[in-house]
């Protein structure tokens, strides 16, 4: 027997929908990357997503059709989210912080047909041009007056493009498990792998962020993303502020700490979000110039583990409530939140900064259980550790062409690569990673592929890299190498030797000449032994 | 394309799962019927609920089947209902305060299989029981010592059947769209109609409820529903407080002043909910002793408008937030709640009290629209007001067994029959109603079943009843005759007549005989017409 209640398909343009209906007015604020502050509001934006979609369905952009972003937060860039949403085609943010070849074959893989690009790329997108495969235009997010010279051959300019359409247009209707994104995470060993958000799994992840012990947004709250809407869907926030009926304030490029300032004060922010990173320059600021930060009541920190000393200065000395965040592109990508429970209600001065150290309880929505290595379920004492899994509604079950489900276990649940203990509040705590893979300012490392180039060099027999702790970027990698036999190859030549090759960020910030790498019985590099080895070691670049 | 998104059917049990596993510990207090308080926590509930499930499938309770409860707020209540849902078997909660032929004819029409009682209600059902035509058993919620002798032929003790199953059970594979709960309104014209919920409308109505604009819950809340479960899903609190990971307060049968205040006291509830009526007798009962409410933070209160006096009492001399509330059993129930939007954060005293007076604004999942009589759609100016039409993933598309269409528009919406306008800020304001009933108490009087019964009379020649404000009960009906020729009926035969024939509560606080009763064209009572004639009328029972 089924229930009689109304079908009403979970898609993401009833959000938009109801923001525009019960909070029209309420101000959506963009720094352009042009320069100046835009405002508009949630009736607004529905206008101009409903006439990009209906200007890409004239195009011929359809259900299932991928279309690439590379482009910081503004609202241009949530026009394009919806617009594509509401024809049933998929947003595909790419992360303009990858190195251009690495962008190239995430767009050629997922055959993305369109790219709309903000200025500051548009030099990456001319360098790659040659090597993409199935874009057929590329529109650049500005206006006539701002466009500047390109070489490329098929282009348009966003607003002029915009402006053969009207917004006389319905969203087309789909079903709820439809694609509604795509977003490649490197956080993983290989290749990059596309997640699709379905409508279904965006819509929940949005509902799920809304409540209390998760980002507790209300109407009233303004809520600015610092965290890119490339990562992960900038954890939420462009679907969770509007459902609730949030203003939101967005920073466009600029991301240092005296931009990021500016706009918590002008725009009265009163959540905001990023990584550690991010707030690390934002509190040097502060101190440095004597600010203060009189509206900001959250601060959302993630992405990397928030440091103790982090939560003290904001809750401290700006009286700003910190929320530590853990989750990841997999999972939409939230995945627990610090909030304190009755069982912690207690607590103050350090024994709360023990507990704000953790990353979280999981709310409804997502289920965690940690395992030893052969999958068997271990306590949760907050001592025991083990690889961390998840399930959820907003939980990738695969990744787009690729047949791989190493990282799923008979019961469903994903191995997020992260090595934790639970303790008996449910409260979780990440200790490691199984991955191999390092993170610095909140974006991927792939140590295999700084191993692979290294290997090239003539002087190297073998190469091992590991993540550092460093005070700004959380890690940083260091290149261990085992010299040629007679070889005595330096710091300077590998690092020259490395370059361009990859990212100029992805370079290690030192090197270690050694005499042998420890192995496995299988005779893999045992990272785990390295990473111990090499826990204190102190990077050159940590001021 | 499809997303790539794990298929994780939004069943109630999860909540439960959730609860158990993340706030295993948490508290659910019950004042239980037998007297003393009992203690438990979600992990318990969760076990003796698989124990049940367990005790209902040997028994043959399957997919499909409904089951009845007659029963206060209790955490045995709340056992049946999971224990149930884990079977894909559909709680059916009946509302004790119905007149006992009414109750028999829902139960009957739902063709309940078990009846699940309380002590207080089993006379009702031994009276009713040679009427009950498809009820196997009635499961008494007590224990051996507390069982008293009965009437019943098929009877068992709750506690006693409990046992005779263990709790290592799963719960049954189910979809989300199954049939999860029942519960028939009186609020329409008619018969009682049985509203179906599903799995996915319980989930998803209480994750909206959970949303800080909303309930906004918390895991450290200590909530207390005094609304009663058997009141459209006790405003989702069975399912929105174990989601948000809150603690529950159950107050059992006992609603007086002094007993609500006693556990609000002593459990520290931090949030609770219930009907105007109940609230008035907490602050005569405050009034009367001084005493305080210490730990309680917010009030839920609707089912009726909220006195702007009792706004005004919780909030300045009790230091309490009223969420004035709106929803119907349809909405399964939450509509809108009247937070506070950035638009009116500045105002304070009487011109926010103007505003609290308003039912609020709609969440996501909520869609209202007003429309004139032809369902022309209105403005939202705050004055023009109109018939109030609401569409969602938890509102009823229909009534079980029931052909009758005629609430829902051809774009689905459901007409509420309320008469409402909504201003630019999206806040919602019941004027009127459309539907001929009477809300007393928190409860429906049928305006149409009253007049039948008058008619009855040999001196009446037609009959009218309407209802007017009352400062306890909100409304109470007023019976207008007009006498059959040279007949003079009076007050006193005319209530004697009735008496019996309908629920003692139901019975009109006053008779005017009047020469006419004003018609439409098509021959109607024109009931808008009484009551405004009426509007000023003092009831003699207004204290
Ligand atoms: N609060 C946190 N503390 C520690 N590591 C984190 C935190 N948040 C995210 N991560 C790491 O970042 C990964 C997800 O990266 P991504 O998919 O790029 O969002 C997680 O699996 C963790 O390894």
């Amino acid at each position: 027997m089924l229930g009689l209640m109304q079908d009403w398909p979970l898609t993401c343009t009833r959000i938009l929908d109801h923001a525009a209906r019960n909070h029209g007015r309420t101000e959506i604020v963009s720094r352009t990357v042009e320069g100046p502050i835009h405002r508009t509001d949630y009736a607004s934006l529905r206008q101009r997503a409903l006439q990009l979609a209906k200007r890409l369905d004239s195009y011929g952009i359809t259900h299932g059709d991928r279309v690439a972003t590379l482009a910081w937060n503004t609202v241009r860039h949530m026009e394009v989210w919806y617009g594509l949403l509401g024809l049933g085609a998929i947003y595909h943010t790419v992360n303009p912080r990858l190195f251009p070849d690495q962008i190239a074959w995430i767009v050629n893989h997922a055959e993305d047909r369109l790219l709309f690009v903000d200025l500051t790329f548009l030099p990456i997108v001319e360098k790659i041009w040659p090597q993409l495969r199935t874009i057929e235009r590329v529109v650049v997010l500005t206006d006539a007056a701002h466009m500047p010279e390109t070489s490329l051959p098929k282009v348009a300019v966003y607003e002029d493009w915009l402006a053969e359409a009207d917004a006389d247009f319905a969203w087309k209707d789909i079903g709820e498990n439809a694609a509604a994104g795509m977003c490649y995470t490197s956080g993983t060993t290989g290749d990059p792998k596309g997640v699709v958000y379905s409508h279904r799994s965006n819509v929940l992840h949005a509902m799920t962020a809304a409540v209390p012990d998760m980002l507790g947004l209300r109407s009233r709250d303004r809520v600015m993303p610092v965290v890119p809407l490339f990562h992960a869907n900038g954890w939420s926030l462009a679907f969770s502020a509007p459902l609730a009926g949030a203003a939101l304030v967005l920073p466009g490029p600029r991301m240092d700490g005296e931009s990021i300032w500016g706009l918590l004060d002008a725009e009265r922010v009163t959540l905001t979000a990023a990584v550690p990173t991010v707030w690390l320059m934002l509190l040097q600021y502060l101190k440095k110039t004597g600010k203060a930060l009189p509206w900001l009541e959250r601060v959302v920190i993630g992405g990397s583990a928030c440091p103790r000393a982090m939560t003290k200065a904001f809750e401290e000395d700006y009286d700003v409530r910190v929320m530590h965040a853990w989750g990841m592109t997999e999972m939409s990508p939230l995945g627990t939140v610090c909030s304190i429970k009755a069982d912690y209600a207690g607590l103050a001065g350090e024994r709360l900064l023990d507990i704000q150290e953790k990353q979280g309880f999981a709310p409804f929505g997502v289920e965690m259980k940690i395992t030893d290595d052969v999958g068997r379920e271990l306590p949760w004492d907050g001592r025991t550790f083990g690889r961390l899994k998840v399930r959820g509604p907003a939980i990738a079950s695969g990744y787009f062409r690729n047949d791989d489900r190493s990282a799923f276990d008979d019961d469903g649940f994903f191995d997020t690569g992260d090595v934790a203990h639970i303790d008996p509040a449910g409260y979780m705590q990440i200790t490691d990673r199984s991955k191999d893979v390092i993170k610095s300012g909140g974006e991927w490392i792939s140590s295999i592929e700084l191993e692979n180039v290294a290997v090239g060099h003539p002087d190297v027999a073998e190469a091992a890299v590991i993540g550092v702790a460093h005070p700004r970027w959380d890690e940083r990698p260091l290149l261990i190498v085992v010299p040629k036999e007679g070889a005595r190859p330096t710091r300077d030549s590998l690092l020259a030797f490395m370059d361009g090759k990859v990212a100029k960020w992805w370079l290690p910030d030192d090197v270690v000449v050694v005499d042998e790498i420890p192995h496995t019985a299988t005779g893999k590099i045992r990272k785990t032994a390295l990473r111990e080895a090499f826990s204190g070691y102190r990077l050159p670049t940590a001021e």
